[in-house]
C-alpha cells in the first residue's frame, strides 16, 4: 500500500482507490469494511447521488432524497410567486400528490460504473497529433464512448479527465429525470444567516431540504407525468441511532466540483495575482447593480434571488482565497515543488526523454492562454444575457445540420432536453432592467480600454464606438433590447426548430447580432482549441512526470476533484486558536440561534422555532453535554464546492448529517490543502430532525425515515 | 468583615471601603497593602484622574496623562482641518512646544478629598419638608457645600448622591485646565475595527491616547498661556516589568459613570419595555439621517464625527443591553428581590413605621415620572441646536440678574467658562443641513401625535401645526434658521454679557423663541421638582430599608456608579463558550490585525505597521506562548462607561493596560452583574509601547516613562 499523505485527512479519493487505504481508514476509526465503499451499487455508495452540482442520498425506500436547501434553493424559487412565497415560509408537501415538480433540467443522477478508458482516449493516434487535431479526436472518441454507453436506455455517461488530461474514466450514472420538491424549511431555517455567515463559524443555518425521484409506471427514469410513482432505490442511508460526539470518525462520499491541488506556479501566479483580483471585483460590481436595481421590486429579487446567491458565493470565497493566499507561501512551495521536480526529470536521460520536452513547452504555453483570458476578460460580462441566447440558439441551428455524432458537446440529441429546458427556466429568471444595467455598465469599461485590444465583431454587431460613456451605450443598447422578441417564452422556444436560412433571414436584434457574431465565435473557439490541445498534451505529461516523481518518493497521489464520486474522510473536532483571540467548539446549538436573531434580514428565525427553544423542547434530540440540541459541526473533511449536500457518514455509514460549507480559510484548499486549519462545517442530522419533528411537525417525512 | 458579594469579581468599590474587603483583595492575589489604596493623595490613587466623562492617568513626573484615545478623540477632532487630518493619521508632538491645547472645556481632575456630608444633607429641617421645598433645599446645602470647599482656589467641589440619595459625600478635585494633546496613533490604530468591532471580541484596537496637563509658573492651576510649564504630580503610574498572563490579578481605578444595580423592578421594567426601545429606534434614524447628510462633505463629517461616535456607541449599547435582558430573568428576579424586601419590612412593626410609608409610595410616584417621560420623548430629539442655545443663553441672563448662591446650579460663576467654552466648541461641531434635517425629521413625527398631546408653546414659538408633514416643516423653519446669527461664534458670545431686556427686545428668531419658551420650560421644571423632591424621599427611604435588609443578610452594599472614584478587581480571563460553537482566549494578538485588515473602512491598518507585523519585529514586547505581541485583553472587572481610560494595575499597582470597553453581553452589567459573563476590554499596555517604539518612533515619550 501507498504512503498516506502527511496529513491524514487529505484527499478526495476515488471509490476504487479506498481498498488501497484500508489501513489509513481503519486507524481513523471507520468500522465497516474498507472495501466496500468502492462497490457503487452497494451500501452505503449506491444511495449517494448527484444532482449535477450538488451531492445528495436516498434515504427512504420510496426515493426520498436528502440534500442541502442552498443545493435545492432553485427549485423552491421556481415555485414561488409573490402569491406563494415557498422560498421565504417553506413548503412541506402533505402528501405524495403534492409534491411539487423541481426547476426545469433538475436531475437525479446514480453512479452504476466507473471504467479507465484512458487506452481507448490516448490510442497511438491520438499520441502522434498536435493542437486542435489532437483536442479533436479526443473529443471524437469521447463523443462514440458516450454514445456506446448511452446506448442503455436511462443513463448518461460521461467521459471524465484525471490527473491534467493523463488518465480518463468513463462514468456511467442512471438519469432520473422526473424530481420533485417535498420539503424545504423556511428560509430563516434553511438560510438563516445567509450571506453573513456563509464560510463562517460558528454557524446555525438549518440547510436542508428533499426531493424525491420519480421513474415511469415501468420503474424506469421517465419525464414528469401524474402517472408516474416513486423510485425504489436499492439502498438508502439509514439515520444514525448513536450520538455523534467530538473526535468521532466521519466521512463524506459526494461529487466534489472541482480543485487545483496540482496545478503548476504559473497558474496559481497568474490566478492570485490578477485574475482573481480581477473578478473579486467585477462580482461585486454586479451584486451592487442588481441590488439596486432590483431594490424594492419583490418580483425582480425573486427573479435574481438564484444568480445572487451564485455570485456572493463566489466573491465570498475567492475574496478569502484571496486573503488566505496572502499570508501563505504557497507559491514559493509550488515554485519549489516544481523545480524539484525538474531536477528529477533531468537528473535521468530516459526521464528526460519522456517528460523532458512536456515540461519545456507547458509553462510556454500556459502564458499564451493567460494572454488571451486577460484580453477577454471582460467579455463574460458585457453581453446581455438575450445575445449570449442568441448565439446559443443560432449555434443550435447550426449543430442540427450535422449528423448527431459530429456535433459540438452540448448541441447533439443527448443535450437537447437540458438546452429547452435553460430556455424555459430563463423566463423566470430574467429581469431586463438588471439585464440592461449590467451591460451597459460592464461596456463603459470596456470600451475604455485601448481600441486595438477591443473585439471588433461584438462592436459592430452591438453599433458601439470605443470610448463610448455608459449613458451612450444604455442609448445605443435600448433600440436592440427592444428589437428582440427573446425575452418571450414562445418565441424563444420556436427558435429551438428553425434552420440556418430563418436567422439569417430574421430581423429579430439578437438573432441578427447573434448571426454576425458567428465566424469571429467560431474563429475563437478554433484558436482556444488549438491552444488546449498544445496544452493538454503538455499538460498531461507534466502530470505523468509528477505522478513517477511522488511514487519515486512512495507518496498516493489522489486526483484533483472534477465532479465525479469521491469519499474524503477525518474526525468532528473544533479549532484552537482559529481566530486570533477566540477558539472554535465542534459543535453549535439552539441557543446560537436564539442570540443571533435580530428578527431582521438574514437573522430572522421563524417565531415558532423561537418559542420551541426558549421553552427548551429538545424531544429526543437533546446533548447533555451542550444541554441543547447541536445545530452545525465541524470536521476535518477535505471537501469543496459540489460536495454540498453531501451525506455525512459515521464510522457505521450511518448518516449524521450533511455538508454544506467550509470556514473562509478553508477555502484556499481549493489550491493548498492544510487539515490543521481546514474545517468543513456540516448540518448536523439531529437539528434537522428536531426542527422537522418539533418546529414543522412533519411527521410524514419522518415516519418514511423510520425516525418516528 | 461583611461577607462578599457572590462573584469576587462583583463590585466599583468607593476607596473608603477597600480596608473592609482587604481579605477578598489579597485573595484575589493583590501584593500591595489594600488600605493604600483609600489612601487618595498617595501612590496608587493619586496618579488616577478625571477627565470628566473618562478616565486617564499621570505616568510621568512632568504630568504627561495616558487615556483611552476615544476619549481624547473630541480634542484629536478639534485640532484636524481638512489640511491637517490628524484623526486619520495621528499626532506626535516632537517636543512641549508642539503640544497643542485640547478642546475648550477640557479639565484634568485630581481627586484630593472625599467627606461623608449626609448628615449635613440631609438635616432635620430637610427631612420636614417635601416635593420642590425640599429639591430646593437639598440643593441649597450642597451649593453651600460646594462653594465652601471652592474657596481653596484651583479645586472643583461637587455633593455626590449615594444609593439613591440616601447618602451624600462632598467630593473635592484638583482641576487642571490647561491641558495638550501629546500623542495619538492614527485613526487606523486607535480605532482600529470602528463601530464593527465595538464592544465585541477578539478585539484589536489600539485605543490610546496622551495628553500633558500645565499649571501656571506659580505652579497652581491655570488657563492656557504659552508660559505654563507641564504640572507635576505627586505621584505617576510606572509600567509594569513583569509580563502579565492569563489567570493574573487585575484592578481598575477609574470614574465610572452610571450604573443600575439597584433600580426597582418597576424601573427595570419601563426601561426595557418602553423607554429603551424607543431611543433605539430614535438614534438609528438620528445616524441614518447624519450619515446621509453628511455624505461626500468631509468637513462635515468632521464636525459631526464626534456626535455620530458618541450616538452610535449608546446605540450598540442600548441594543445590546435589550438584547441580553430579553434573554435574561432580570425583572424577575428583580420582583422577587423587591417582594422580599417589602415582606421583611411589614414583618416588623419598627421597620413598617421606618420604611413603610416609603416603600408604599415610590412606585405610584415613579409611575407619574414615566408618563411625563413617555410624554416628552421626542422632545429631546426635536429642538433645532441653536434653539437650545437660544434657551440657554436666555436662562443664563435670567440667572445671572441673581446672586451668585441663588443661581441655578450650571449657571453659577463657577459654571461661566465651562459655559463659554460649550458655545465656542459649538463651531466646530454644527452643520446646519444636519440640523435642520433631523429638526424637520423628528417633528414630523412628533406633530403626527394627538394634538392634544403636543407641547403648545413649542409649536407657537416656530410657528408650527399639528399633523405637519416634513417638507411643511422644513418650510417654516427654514426662515427660523435664517433669521438667526446664533451660528455665528462672536454674535453668539455677545449674548453671553446681555441682559434679559436685551433678549426680549431681540427679533434674532432662535433668540425670539426661546424668549416666547421661557415660562413654559419654567414651569415644566417646576413640575419635575416637585416630583423629583417626591421621588428623592421615598427613594432615599427604600434604599435605607434595602440596606439594611442586606445588612441582616450580613452582605456589603456597594453603592451604583456615580462618577466617583471607584475600585474594581479581578482576573485576566478568556471565556469558554462565550458564543455558541466558540470560546474566548484572554489575549488577541498582531496576527489578527493582519488578519482583518482590508485596506477599506474600520479596518485600515496603517501600511507601517503592518510591515513590522509582517517583518516579525516585536521587539522586547513579545510573548512567547502567543508567538506575537498582545493586543487587547479580557478581564473579570465590573466596569461601565466613565472607566474608559481607566488603568489596569497588576498585583504591584503597576500600569499593564487601559481598560476601554466592555464586550456586548457585559453591557446589561449596568442593570445586573454576572461575573460568569462579564468581561471587560482593555487594552495590553506591551501593544501600545510596541507601535509607540517600533511603528510611531515616540522615543520622547517612551524615555518619559522611562521605557527607553
Amino acid at each position: 500500500m501507498a504512503q498516506m499523505p502527511a496529513q491524514a485527512a487529505e484527499g478526495m479519493w476515488m471509490p476504487q482507490q479506498l481498498p488501497q487505504i484500508a489501513s489509513g481508514l481503519r486507524a481513523a476509526g471507520l468500522k465497516i469494511e474498507p472495501s466496500r465503499l468502492s462497490q457503487l451499487t452497494e451500501f452505503p455508495m449506491g444511495a449517494v447521488v448527484s444532482l449535477g452540482g450538488c451531492t445528495a442520498s436516498f434515504v427512504s425506500p420510496q426515493g426520498l432524497i436528502v440534500t442541502n436547501h442552498h443545493c435545492a434553493y432553485g427549485s423552491i424559487q421556481y415555485n414561488t410567486s409573490a402569491q406563494r412565497d415557498l422560498l421565504k415560509d417553506g413548503f412541506l408537501a402533505a402528501s405524495l400528490s403534492e409534491e411539487l415538480p423541481a426547476e426545469p433540467g433538475s436531475r437525479v443522477y446514480v453512479t452504476v460504473a466507473v471504467t479507465d478508458v484512458s487506452a481507448q482516449v490516448l490510442d497511438r493516434k491520438v499520441q502522434a497529433l498536435r493542437g486542435k487535431a489532437r483536442f479533436d479526436a479526443i473529443e471524437a472518441i469521447q463523443k462514440r464512448l458516450t454514445a456506446d454507453c448511452e446506448a442503455d436506455a436511462g443513463h448518461r455517461c460521461e467521459v471524465s479527465s484525471f490527473y491534467g488530461g493523463s488518465q480518463y474514466q468513463l462514468i456511467k450514472q442512471l438519469e432520473l429525470r422526473d424530481i420533485r420538491l417535498v420539503h424545504a424549511p423556511a428560509l430563516g431555517v434553511g438560510l438563516f444567516g445567509g450571506d453573513a455567515d456563509n464560510w463562517m463559524w460558528p454557524r446555525h443555518t438549518g440547510d436542508y431540504s428533499f426531493y424525491r425521484a420519480y421513474v415511469g409506471p415501468d420503474g424506469r427514469p421517465a419525464d414528469f407525468s401524474p402517472d408516474n410513482k416513486p423510485f425504489e432505490p436499492k439502498h438508502h442511508l439509514k439515520l444514525a441511532r448513536q450520538p455523534l460526539k467530538e473526535g468521532d470518525f466521519v466521512m463524506v462520499a459526494g461529487y466534489p466540483g472541482h480543485t487545483n491541488r496540482h496545478r503548476l506556479p504559473a497558474e496559481v501566479d497568474f490566478t492570485f495575482s490578477e485574475w482573481q483580483s480581477s473578478h473579486i471585483r467585477l462580482m461585486g460590481e454586479q451584486l451592487a447593480l442588481i441590488k439596486a436595481a432590483t431594490a424594492g421590486r419583490r418580483e425582480a429579487e425573486i427573479a435574481l434571488a438564484d444568480r445572487v446567491a451564485g455570485i456572493s458565493n463566489g466573491h465570498k470565497n475567492m475574496q478569502g482565497q484571496q486573503a488566505s493566499f496572502e499570508r501563505s507561501d504557497i507559491l514559493a512551495r509550488k515554485s519549489q515543488g516544481f523545480a524539484d521536480l525538474k531536477r528529477w526529470v533531468a537528473a535521468d536521460a530516459g526521464r528526460q526523454a519522456r517528460y523532458g520536452a512536456d515540461l519545456a513547452q507547458v509553462e510556454r504555453l500556459l502564458a499564451q492562454r493567460q494572454e488571451i483570458v486577460r484580453a477577454e476578460l471582460l467579455l463574460d460580462y458585457v453581453a446581455p444575457q438575450l445575445l449570449d441566447t442568441a448565439r446559443s440558439l443560432y449555434q443550435h441551428a447550426q449543430q442540427q445540420a450535422l449528423p448527431d455524432a459530429q456535433r459540438k458537446p452540448g448541441f447533439q440529441a443527448r443535450d437537447s432536453l437540458a438546452f429547452s429546458q435553460s430556455l424555459e427556466t430563463l423566463q423566470r429568471r430574467y429581469d431586463e432592467p438588471v439585464d440592461q444595467g449590467l451591460s451597459a455598465h460592464f461596456f463603459a469599461q470596456y470600451l475604455a480600454l485601448p481600441a486595438a485590444q477591443l473585439n471588433q465583431p461584438l462592436l459592430a454587431a452591438l453599433g458601439l464606438q470605443p470610448g463610448m460613456i455608459e449613458a451612450a451605450i444604455k442609448a445605443r443598447l435600448l433600440p436592440i433590447y427592444s428589437g428582440s422578441q427573446l425575452q418571450q417564452q414562445t418565441e424563444r422556444m420556436a427558435w429551438l426548430t428553425r434552420d440556418v436560412a430563418a436567422f439569417k433571414a430574421s430581423d429579430d436584434s439578437f438573432i441578427k447580432a447573434a448571426v454576425a457574431l458567428y465566424a469571429d465565435d467560431e474563429t475563437r473557439e478554433s484558436r482556444d482549441k488549438e491552444l488546449s490541445g498544445q496544452i493538454g498534451q503538455a499538460y498531461a505529461g507534466t502530470m505523468r512526470a509528477l505522478i513517477a516523481y511522488k511514487a519515486s518518493q512512495g507518496e498516493a497521489v489522489y486526483p484533483d476533484a472534477n465532479s465525479t464520486l469521491r469519499v474524503a474522510y477525518g474526525h468532528v473536532q473544533g479549532r484552537k486558536g482559529a481566530v486570533d483571540g477566540a477558539d472554535w467548539q465542534a459543535f453549535t446549538t439552539l441557543r446560537g440561534i436564539a442570540a443571533k436573531h435580530t428578527g431582521e434580514g438574514e437573522f430572522n428565525a421563524p417565531a415558532p422555532q423561537l418559542a420551541a427553544i426558549k421553552a427548551r423542547q429538545f424531544d429526543d434530540y437533546k446533548v447533555a453535554s451542550l444541554d441543547s440540541v447541536p445545530v452545525n459541526f465541524l470536521a476535518t473533511l477535505d471537501t469543496t464546492g459540489g460536495n454540498s449536500g453531501s451525506p455525512v457518514l459515521n464510522d457505521r455509514a450511518e448518516l449524521v448529517g450533511l455538508l454544506f460549507d467550509g470556514t473562509l480559510d478553508s477555502v484556499i484548499d481549493s489550491w493548498d490543502f492544510d487539515a490543521k486549519r481546514s474545517r468543513s462545517i456540516c448540518l448536523d442530522a439531529r437539528y434537522m430532525l428536531w426542527q422537522m419533528k418539533v418546529v414543522d411537525k412533519a411527521e410524514r417525512l419522518l415516519r418514511e425515515m423510520k425516525v418516528l
